[in-house]
């Protein structure tokens, strides 16, 4: 599939008459044809509004300057709208931090490999050497970074050296370290993280002992973007499995594995795609 | 909620540019406000093009006719538009056809009650008459309209005359009866109907007994409209559920029935708030 | 189905080699037929061992008083088990206590007229009037109980006098008082509430305003004991439901309405047939 | 997790009083632990029984052929019993046929090399080159078999050369030949495949295109034994997913492939726990 010529316009504003109008009769005066769009708002009176509309027009990434500067001007002004344009033809680049659970990194990797994820992947950082080979099979850069409670700063800092302006993206894929907030400040990159439980449940450390304590009968793991509020970021998705009585802690534990890299990869592949817009601390996924 | 000015505009047309932005144009021209959009495309190029638009406009239903003939003119003809206009406020009028097992009528009357299904009920039609007392305690008439092989000519005039013209939409919450190809050519009703396998499997009767004899370790119920042939209809939700070898056919039932239920609910109450479009023998649930 | 002559035999005790072949020697030699069984260890050296038997011996209610003897002389003392027969035959008694949401209490007694709970249920208690007609539609007995911070010790006493030494269960259909530990200890029966949470997330109150603040993508409800400690006792069952930013609160709370009351009437079942024991504040559903 | 001393005894044979007992006295006699045991009756009244017993005896292995026989003569005879002892400690031979879609097979070498799977797979066959680096990074032999209509005999022959009486489980990892009912009856190992569609809907080739075409609302896969006809052998393990009318043939493909890949994982992990008893044409799982 091809995404040349394929754009992502993002828009929230204040909801008022007009706005979806507006948005299309400007794509349809320069021959853009409307592929998808979706639209929400918290309340038609006053509330706020988002939408997503992705459209089809030859040689649209030549045109880009020209399209954004008119749209600002005859739609976006007026509107007092937030917006950007995407376009899908240009990969994203993604950097993947991990610990030593492979299951995550794997799931990513061995779905970038068979063409489920648009992106660039060239590196792989982790506190530990475990990944190498894995990050390597895959023809992906690995850098080691180790950590320790006295080497945290250094290591933020080599890991800024790292990542720092390079990225689109930033994924941990069972990234065991905690990032501090003037790290997350210099990185001025969004990172997704999979948290092992259906938050807010067990937020923070050993959620699956936690929950094998607890008692549940169902476990489940949650993608978020990272916020300097541990584990309280912007939820992107969820999912659960059932468990019962039997399941030691290391059976939720896989049990576990197998939601994580499902809920990670979902909500990766729902950023490359630009279709996670953040509100708050919720997000709307068109 | 007030469904007072609220209106749903279907579409369907060759693909093709400018369908979305002249709709917008439309409406936005006579002052409506779009509250929900959403459209589908086979093929951007030349395929199958459908869309869904929800808008509000204060004094919609009092319009209807000159907004109709306009939309007809200044859009609908230039793209060769199959198109209608919905008017949420108009309450659909169902009658609900069943036989002997409550589970289906339980649950939509109940639904009704609570105001979950925007529609009239003003008739339940059974060729049994076990159901009498659950239509009447919900308020609703009762018709008795048994059918045997040789009175099947005649109980379905009689049903004709209870629907003919009179109703939006049939629902048959489990009515055990073949409804002949001259009946269905008469009734000129949307019929929805519940079957319980995961259609195609299973299609026919005994559903169950033919799922356990295979072994499977899902069963799953499937809400279609009806057409003349038997279980393959277009299908608008199906569910399912896991089984294990421990159940017998009367507890495959069981769980059946509650699977049934809650998919025939789904189906119609997206067919009451028009969003099931159908193309050829597939739906499109928007 | 019969139940005469099912006997279910639920055990506790450490675990050691040879519990099972005293057990199933036992029945034999009595002539009972062990139509199903279940065992769980937390650790085969020396952990908690469960079990629950179900077998099948003619004339069983009759010899109920020397059976139960000979096994607590031949099994139960030699082996230190906490153990108890139940009989299958014998309806439990169930109250169930409502405010004013009807979906847990129209599930409840309409399984239990369908014949899928076997048990007798005599009596619908409420602090508010309006359950009254359904209690009574289907036949069962309505107290109403008004609760205000005032009277809330005399009401206790009056909910005591109605339900004390009367009741093998209690059931909390959404009922949204707060029982107090005097209460609790009096009543001496087991008492089942259901929390629109997927507990541990969101204990407490306004659980669905709770989740959509914090924009999780599913939510779930929650059976469980009622201990001292609010939303904290042994969970019995629990399901989910995904959901998206377009919910709003009220309608997470219809979606998980139908979670409630389907999570509520597993949970209820299950405890009909003898099947959830409980080990510290966790259960084990057999 | 050691799997020394751990027996799994088979059992299937005419119900009747005293089965459990006579079990769990001969293994109690020998000092045997009953670790799980779990069974089924398809009729107390002389219906089937089938029952797997697992039990931790120290030494178990060394005393194998003492054990066997002594049950047997002591209790197998008597009851009229097929059974048999499985040695958890004996890993099973795995080989694995695959043709050019990677999820299965890859999901199967992950699995393993983490753990999950207590096998030995030594040996990956394909009609295709396409998988032999991915079963190589595994450190797995590859042989590559060639298959054409006219070299279809040979290579059947060459496939039971390598596999013939060395394995004790053929995998199906969506190997997309037709294997000859010669072949299954001169390969004398059970065979587990794949497929793709949630049988028995779309039985055959290419059911996501059929799938597609009918417009059901959800896709699955379904891991069965391979009998002489045709994806119609014992049903293992199936599961489902949703989707919906925007979904193209190559989505479904896409989202099916990842219900596949877990589908089979577990219907192989079950068959090597012994988990898996067959009763005519259909599958009992414990």
């Amino acid at each position: 599939m091809s995404f040349a010529g394929i754009g992502r316009l993002l828009v929230s504003c204040v909801d008022r008459p007009g706005i979806v109008a507006a948005i299309s009769r400007f794509l349809d005066e320069r021959g853009a044809n409307i592929v998808h769009s979706d639209q929400h708002s918290t309340d038609p009176e006053g509330g706020a509004f988002f939408m997503r509309t992705e459209f089809r027009l030859d040689g649209l990434e030549e045109r880009a300057d020209e399209i954004e500067a008119a749209f600002g001007e005859e739609v976006g002004e007026s509107f007092g709208m937030d917006w950007q344009i995407r376009y899908a033809a240009r990969r994203k680049r993604v950097a993947v931090l991990v610990s030593r659970y492979d299951h995550c990194l794997a799931e990513l990797l061995w779905r970038w490999r068979r063409g489920e994820l648009y992106a660039d992947i060239p590196l792989v950082v982790s506190n530990h050497a475990d990944m190498e080979s894995e990050a390597k099979r895959f023809g992906v850069r690995f850098e080691h970074v180790p950590v320790t409670r006295e080497t945290k700063p250094a290591a933020e800092r080599a890991l800024l050296d790292l990542l720092g302006g390079a990225f689109d993206l930033v994924v941990l894929a069972r990234y065991m370290q905690i990032l501090s907030p003037t790290f997350l400040e210099a990185v001025r990159t969004p990172i997704i993280n999979i948290h092992h439980s259906f938050l807010p449940a067990f937020a923070g450390a050993n959620p699956y002992a936690r929950a094998h304590e607890r008692g549940v009968k169902i476990i489940g793991a949650t993608a978020h973007y990272v916020t300097e509020d541990l584990d309280a970021g912007p939820i992107i998705e969820q999912d659960v499995e059932r468990v019962t009585h039997r399941e030691s802690i290391e059976a939720l534990e896989r049990a576990g594995a197998d939601i994580e890299r499902i809920v990670l990869l979902r909500a990766v592949r729902w950023h490359l795609e630009d279709r996670v817009l953040v509100h708050g601390n919720r997000t709307l996924v068109f």
